[in-house]
């Protein structure tokens, strides 16, 4: 592929710079979009859902059809590995994930070496998505991050962390283990999606929230950082985009020591700490999606407020979070098209 | 008082630098003491013990029988204020606050006036407590930031906030009058708390999170900063700490804007911000009640930690979030210990 047909958003993430930046919003598929609502009333289970590449590819190319979007992620859940490793998960309607009981980390570390044919599904999902998508538009891959995923497993559920966080401080050696155990994991099934077509990986760090700097850094930044070295041990240079959603003024650090390409921010990003990691890495972010949800001329001043503040450096438009499920469909059509002028 | 008279804390928040800080912790008063327990088995009614001025005083004086604190602060609630304008307020036990419908903006406008009349118990609870209390030792005041008191009033209750955000979006007029309200009756509250006792003042912004950065200046540090003005207009020049808990990387620009003497900080404060804000503010903060909690040799490691990284500066220690309840008292003595060094 020569220069001028590496995607945009590809490009940004190799430092180039747009006067309008490329755009893609986390949760873009699913919960906002009609069409999203009849596909999964045939598949009401969300798990088995996931794991059906023929549905899971037309959920990632639903918003494609209606948006301008610069990239589809592929859909999955970042739950789908820890089921892999052995530890049983579903989903009540309205309230959100549920896990099982954790397994032994010797049960889990056992599960490693067959949890990526588990999920090979989601490779199916890759192929089938890329071999329809224009070569323009970028494939996101994805998965969680290992802390984020350790705080499900432990605590059975989302919530407030407290659990896991507890556990981190007096069981250190056993999260450390923990993590250690979707390190390695996450980096097998990040190999597998780049080798069934994902273009840019994502890893979602949705609860960096509330660690004190030297927490973040051994429970974050460096396993990061190790899951990057290990991917590119496994032979794949593919840009990663990390976001730690929460991490306020502890990104910083995380930019540059985390080994990402990419960083993502949260809404709550202030637009000169977002030009200091401009000079390291490509940001991405950071429009409240209640913003979005809202619409109207708010939602234009903040777009080209964001645009202004960041495009003179290499800068993704983004959520600062995902779509709300209520968002009306009207008013991403209204932001996509004031990012792209078109 | 002479200089050498002056409290330690009150020194620290004029810039004095200590090589061991003062120490508080927020929440130091209440369930994690057993003798709490007995004191509230006399008054079950929560708003009713904070209105108690003999109880309250107990209250606030209990932790400072136990440990070397350097300052007490009034045991009371940022709900007191929204009660006392007219909307309904109570506690359901193990469920956290409960309010009732929002009264319209003109009746509650029409209540400031009234308002401190009705919160004189918590002045009587700060002579009591400042009869009793050892010059040496600090009394504070304190009140809820405007922003989190118009979340509790719009929300009905503590949790997620996305109704208040989402309000402050659709409808800012009503939010930012509801704010001015707001810092109006809590700059008559805290005047108050002055002329009876209380010689530092804390604003708890407790949820200060998940804002953009023009949310945040709109609905935190703008209000903060006519708080203050208002204090100082109203003849009270003593020192604030603002308190903008979840912040991230915007506490920065609060610490400059918003006219606090002394910032306080939540547990992901970076040491190398906290250094940055020491050349404008004394920084307040930010060891992890979780850590607290949790006791043992890890637990003086962070203390040696926070002080060696922000002692060469204005610094006050405490937590970066409430003491947890089921905190051992244990460990209180023992954090207090490691950072007063007796």
């Amino acid at each position: 592929m020569t220069i001028s047909e590496t995607p945009k958003l590809v490009r940004a993430l190799q430092g180039d710079i747009f006067e309008r930046p490329p755009v893609w919003f986390m949760r873009q598929a699913g919960r906002s979009l009609p069409e999203y609502h009849e596909l999964r009333a045939q598949a009401p289970d969300f798990i088995a859902f996931c794991h059906n590449p023929e549905m899971a590819a037309e959920a990632t190319l639903q918003p494609m059809r209606r948006f301008a979007f610069d990239a589809a992620i592929v859909f999955a859940d970042i739950l789908l590995l820890p089921r892999a490793l052995g530890q049983e998960v579903w989903f009540e309607t309205g309230e959100g994930p549920r896990l099982g009981a954790l397994p032994s980390l010797e049960a889990l570390e056992g599960e490693i070496g067959a949890s990526t044919g588990r999920l090979s599904s989601v490779g199916e999902t890759l192929q089938r998505v890329r071999e329809v998508l224009e070569p323009e538009r970028t494939l996101i891959g994805f998965a969680g991050g290992p802390w984020t995923v350790a705080t499900y497993m432990i605590e059975g559920r989302g919530g407030e962390r407290a659990a896991a966080r507890t556990r981190a401080v007096e069981d250190p050696r056993m999260v450390d283990r923990l993590i250690a155990i979707l390190v390695e994991a996450t980096a097998h099934y990040l190999v597998m999606q780049v080798r069934t077509g994902a273009q840019v990986l994502q890893i979602f760090e949705s609860w960096a929230e509330n660690l004190a700097e030297d927490d973040f850094d051994r429970l974050v930044t460096q396993p990061h950082a190790r899951l990057i070295a290990r991917l590119r041990a496994l032979g794949v240079d593919t840009p990663v985009i990390g976001f730690p959603r929460g991490a306020g003024a502890l990104v910083e650090g995380y930019a540059t020591a985390a080994g990402v390409r990419g960083v993502g921010l949260d809404v709550q990003a202030p637009a000169a700490l977002g030009r200091r990691l401009q000079s390291h890495v490509t940001i991405q972010g950071a429009l409240d999606p209640i913003l979005l949800r809202a619409g109207g001329a708010a939602l234009d001043r903040r777009i080209d407020t964001l645009i202004e503040q960041w495009s003179a450096g290499p800068y993704i438009f983004n959520l600062g979070h995902g779509v709300l499920p209520d968002t009306p469909v009207a008013h991403i059509t209204q932001a996509v098209k004031r990012v792209t002028g078109r």
